[in-house]
C-alpha cells in the first residue's frame, strides 16, 4: 500500500513537472540575497521531470552492460558548476548530496582545474607509480604540505590508499598486527605461525576480532562488511566473521533536550562494549580494535555526545584494543571541523582515522605504533594515487584561502534552524532535526514519505540523499553557502506545502 | 651466511658502479639494432650506484611518515619514457618491472600526454563521479568503445572498480549472490536471512567459501587475503575464512620436455579440487567459485596446461561452482593474447575475469547469470574512476596501432630463447625458464643469487622484479621491443659473467 501510494505521488509529481516543463518553463525557487563566486550559476533551473528522456535512454543503453537499479539520472559534468549539478537533459539542481558525500568544493572549481592544465602535473596523472615502491620525488614533499597540515592529534604517520573499503581494510590489519605483535613481545613469529598461515589456519591466523556498531557503515568488501550493519542489501548472501557488534545509541533530539535520557542510553551501550569484549575474548576470539563513525552516516545520521566516544576511547584503552576512528564520510570540514570528531575533545587520540570521499584519496593516519613492523605487511600495487593528492592539495588551500570551515558552521546553523522550522511547521511529517556544520538531516514519517519528499524536491531542482529507514541527509559540498541554504529550504518548504 | 655473502657481493657491486660513475661515466651494455619510436631513449644510463644518495635521502624523510622498507629508489616520471625509468639520481634504468606490471604503454606515451591536454577530458578528472548513482553522459559509449571491445568470450557485462583487490572481493560476492540465488530458487530472502544478516550469521551470511590454489596471489584486503597463499608476511596475523585451497601443478619447464610428468602432477591436482569441493560442502561450508590465476605470478610464475584448466573449468561446471579468472597481473596483453586464458581455448567461457594493473582502470567481466539481480548489492562510492577510462581507451588505440600484441609475441620469443640460452650457459646458476609472451621468469640457484643477480642488473641499468622463493619475474610493458631484448640480455649476460 505504502508502495501504491509512492507510486500515485509520483505520478502526480511528474505530471506537474511535465505541465511546468510544457511552455519551455523552468521552475525556480523564491531565493534569497545571492552571495554566491562568480563561477557558479544563480538557481536551479528545471526543463523535464528527472529522470529525463535523454537519461531514460542512457538507462536502457548501460543496462546492457550493468545493473542501473541504483541511478537516479546522467550527468553533464562539463555544464555543472559548484553546488548545480547539471543533467544530460538540461536540468540545473542544486546537489546537496554531491556524490555521496565526496565533492568538497564543488564541480569545476577553477582551482582544480588549474591543477590540470598546470605541465608540472601531467606526468603524476600519465605515469601511475606503484606507490609502495618506487615513488616520486615529491611525494614526501606532497605528504607533508596536504595530508600531514590537516593530520588528527596524535597522528603522525599516514598511508594512503585507492578508496574508503581498502583504507578501512589495510588499518583493520594494521590493528590486527599491533596487536599480534603486543601479545608476541620481544619474539619472533614461530614456525608454526608462519606455516598455518599459509594454509588460514590459527595461529598464523589468529582469531581476533574488530568490534562495530549495529547501524554502523565501514564499507562493503570482505572485512569491512564484517563491520557493516546498516542495511541487510549490503550484506545478504556474503560470508562474514564472527564479529562482536554492540548497540550504538539511539539518542532523542534535539539533543540539548534529552540530556538525561540519551546519557542513560549510552551509558548501557557503554556497558554492552564491555560484555562484548570480555564474551569475545572468552570465546577466544579477543577484540583487536573497535571501530566507529563519529555520526553514523548510511545508517540514518545517528549522532552520540563526545562523553560517550571519550569513555568508548577509555574502554579501548582499558581493554588493550586499538580505536579506529572512521571519517571516511564524517571526514574533510562538513561537520565544521576538518574531522568531526575533533568535536569530542579527546585527550588521549585515536590510534587511526581513516579518510576517503571529500579527502579525493583514501588513506588512513596512525599514531607510532601502529606503524607494521615489517615491509609488504601493509602494500599493494599503488598505495593510492599521486594524482589525487594533487587535487587535494589544492582543495586544502582553497579550504584555507576561503575560510570554508566557518562559512560551512555559518552555513550549517542556518540550514539547522531552517529544519527546526520546518518540523515544527509540519509536525506530523517531519521530526529529528539534527546535524553538526552542514552535516544534517531530518526524518520523515515513514519511508514512502521520505521518498517522495525527495522526489518533489529533485523536481524543483533541489538533489538529496537518504539514509537510515526514513531520514534525508543532506551532503552539500563545503562551497554551500546561506544563500544556497535558503534556496534549499524553500524548495522543501514548497514540496511540503503541497505534500500537505 | 647467504646474507653475509649478499652483503659482501653487494659491497663489490656498489664498489664497481662508483667506480664506473666516477668519471660521470655511463654503464652501457653492447646493444642490438636500433628499432624504437623516437620519443625514447637509446640506452641505460647509469650515474651512481642505486639507491644513489637523492634516493637516499628521501628515504630517510618518507620514513618519518611511512614504512619504506619496500622501497627501491625514489623516480623522476617526468623524465621517464617509454621503457627507460629515470631515477632522482639521474640513473635511467631499462624498466622490465614496470610498477608491478602496470604500465601498459611505457611512460610518457605522447597518447597518453594527449588524453591529458585534450579540454573535453578535463571534467572528467576534475568531477570524479558516484558512478553507481550518477554517471557521466558518455560513460556507456566510454564502456562500449574501451573495455567491451576487449571482452573475453562469453563475457557480456563488466563492472569497474577502482584497484585489483576491490574488483576481487566484488567478484567473489557477485558469486556468492549468484550461488545462494541459484539455491534459493523462485522464493525471496526469508526474514531469518534479512534478520541474521545484519549480525553476521547464517543464513544471512551464509557459510560459503572460494576455493583457491596454494601459491596464488589475489589481493591483501580480508576476502581477498583469504584465497593469497603466495608469502607468509603477507598474511601473518591477519583473520581468515577456512576455506579450502587445492595444491596448484608444480610442473617442470621446458614444458614440452616434461608433458607426461606434468600430465600427471595435473591430474594429482584436479583430483585434489573435486576432493576438497566435497569435503568442503560436507563441513557445510560449500564452494561457490573457484579462483585461479592463469600464471601464478606473485607466487613464483607457475604455468599450467591448457587442459589443466580447461578440465579445471568442467569441474566448476559440474560442481555447480562459479569458475573465476583472476587476470589482474596476466591481462592486458603481456602474454601476447589481451588476456592469457585465450590461451586455453575454453569451449565453456568462465563465468567471471578480472582485471587491474595494465588496464589502469579495476573491474571484472562476468556472464549474464552473475549480473546481481538488485541494486546496491555490487557497490561503493566510486566505482572506479571515468578518468582511467579515458587512458585505457587510449592505450587500446595504441595497441591496434601499432600491433602490440604482435610486438609482444616477437618480443617474447626472443626472450624465452635468451633466457634458455642464459640458463645453458649458467647451468649452476639459472634453471627453469619460461614464459608466455614477455610474460616470462628464470630461477636462481637460491634466494641470495637471485638478489644479488637482480641489484648488480640494476646497478648496470636493467630493473628487475622477484617473484616466489627464488625467481625473477620480466614484467616489461607492451612497447618492449627485440632491441630492448637484447640490451637486457646483454645486461643480465654481464652479471653473470662476473658472478662466476
Amino acid at each position: 500500500m505504502a508502495s501504491s501510494l509512492l507510486t500515485r505521488q509520483l505520478a502526480v509529481s511528474l505530471q506537474q513537472n511535465l505541465r511546468l516543463a510544457a511552455p519551455g518553463s523552468r521552475y525556480v525557487s523564491k531565493t534569497a540575497t545571492k552571495t554566491v563566486s562568480e563561477f557558479e550559476y544563480d538557481t536551479p533551473s528545471m526543463k523535464t521531470a528527472v529522470p529525463g528522456p535523454k537519461s531514460q535512454e542512457l538507462m536502457r543503453q548501460l543496462g546492457e552492460i550493468q545493473n542501473v537499479g541504483a541511478i537516479h539520472f546522467f550527468c553533464n559534468y562539463e555544464e555543472s558548476r559548484g553546488n548545480y549539478l547539471v543533467d544530460v537533459d538540461g536540468n540545473r539542481m542544486l546537489d546537496v548530496y554531491t556524490q555521496i558525500s565526496s565533492i568538497p568544493i564543488g564541480y569545476n572549481h577553477p582551482a582544480l582545474m588549474k591543477v590540470m592544465t598546470n605541465p608540472n602535473n601531467v606526468s603524476a596523472f600519465v605515469n601511475r607509480p606503484a606507490l609502495g615502491i618506487l615513488p616520486p620525488e615529491n611525494f614526501p614533499d606532497k605528504l607533508v604540505e596536504s595530508l600531514l597540515t590537516i593530520a588528527p592529534s596524535g597522528m603522525t604517520r599516514v598511508q594512503t590508499m585507492a578508496c574508503g573499503s581498502c583504507s578501512n581494510e589495510n588499518a583493520f590489519k594494521s590493528m590486527f598486527i599491533w596487536y599480534r605483535n603486543k601479545e608476541r613481545g620481544d619474539t619472533n613469529p614461530s614456525a608454526e605461525e608462519i606455516g598455518s598461515c599459509m594454509i588460514n589456519q590459527s595461529p598464523g591466523c589468529p582469531d581476533l576480532s574488530i568490534l562495530s556498531f549495529m547501524g554502523a557503515f565501514h564499507g562493503r568488501t570482505l572485512g569491512c562488511l564484517a563491520t557493516t550493519h546498516s542495511k541487510a542489501i549490503h550484506k545478504l548472501d556474503i560470508p562474514a566473521f564472527d564479529w562482536p557488534i554492540a548497540p550504538f545509541p539511539k539518542l532523542q533530539y534535539p539533543l540539548e533536550e534529552f540530556a538525561r535520557e540519551n546519557a542513560q542510553e549510552e551509558a548501557r551501550c557503554l556497558e554492552e562494549v564491555e560484555d562484548l569484549i570480555m564474551k569475545w575474548r572468552q570465546k577466544g576470539k579477543p577484540v583487536a580494535g573497535i571501530v566507529i563513525e563519529p555520526i553514523q552516516a548510511e545508517g540514518g545520521d545517528n549522532h552520540a555526545s563526545p562523553d560517550f566516544f571519550i569513555k568508548l576511547r577509555n574502554i579501548a584503552r582499558k581493554h588493550g584494543c586499538a580505536f579506529h576512528v572512521d571519517e571516511v564520510q564524517t571526514g574533510g570540514g562538513a561537520t565544521g571541523k576538518f574531522w568531526a570528531h575533533e568535536h569530542w575533545g579527546l585527550d588521549d587520540p585515536a590510534d587511526v582515522v581513516s579518510f576517503s570521499k571529500k579527502m579525493l584519496t583514501g588513506g588512513y593516519y596512525h599514531r607510532d605504533e601502529l606503524q607494521a613492523d615489517k615491509p609488504y605487511r601493509i602494500f599493494n600495487t599503488w598505495m593510492g594515487d599521486p594524482s589525487k593528492n594533487l587535487f587535494l592539495s589544492e582543495v586544502l588551500n582553497v579550504i584555507r584561502r576561503e575560510n570554508l570551515l566557518e562559512e560551512v558552521t555559518r552555513s550549517g546553523k542556518a540550514l539547522l534552524q531552517g529544519l527546526y522550522a520546518l518540523q515544527t511547521q509540519y509536525p506530523h511529517i517531519l521530526s529529528r532535526a539534527r546535524g553538526q556544520g552542514t552535516f544534517c538531516a531530518i526524518d520523515a514519517c515513514d519511508d514512502a514519505t521520505r521518498n517522495s519528499i525527495m522526489m518533489k524536491a529533485r523536481n524543483k531542482g533541489a538533489f538529496l540523499g537518504s539514509c537510515g529507514e526514513r531520514s534525508i541527509r543532506f551532503r552539500p559540498s563545503l562551497v554551500f553557502k546561506e544563500y544556497h541554504v535558503h534556496q534549499l529550504l524553500n524548495i522543501l518548504n514548497d514540496v511540503l506545502t503541497e505534500h500537505e
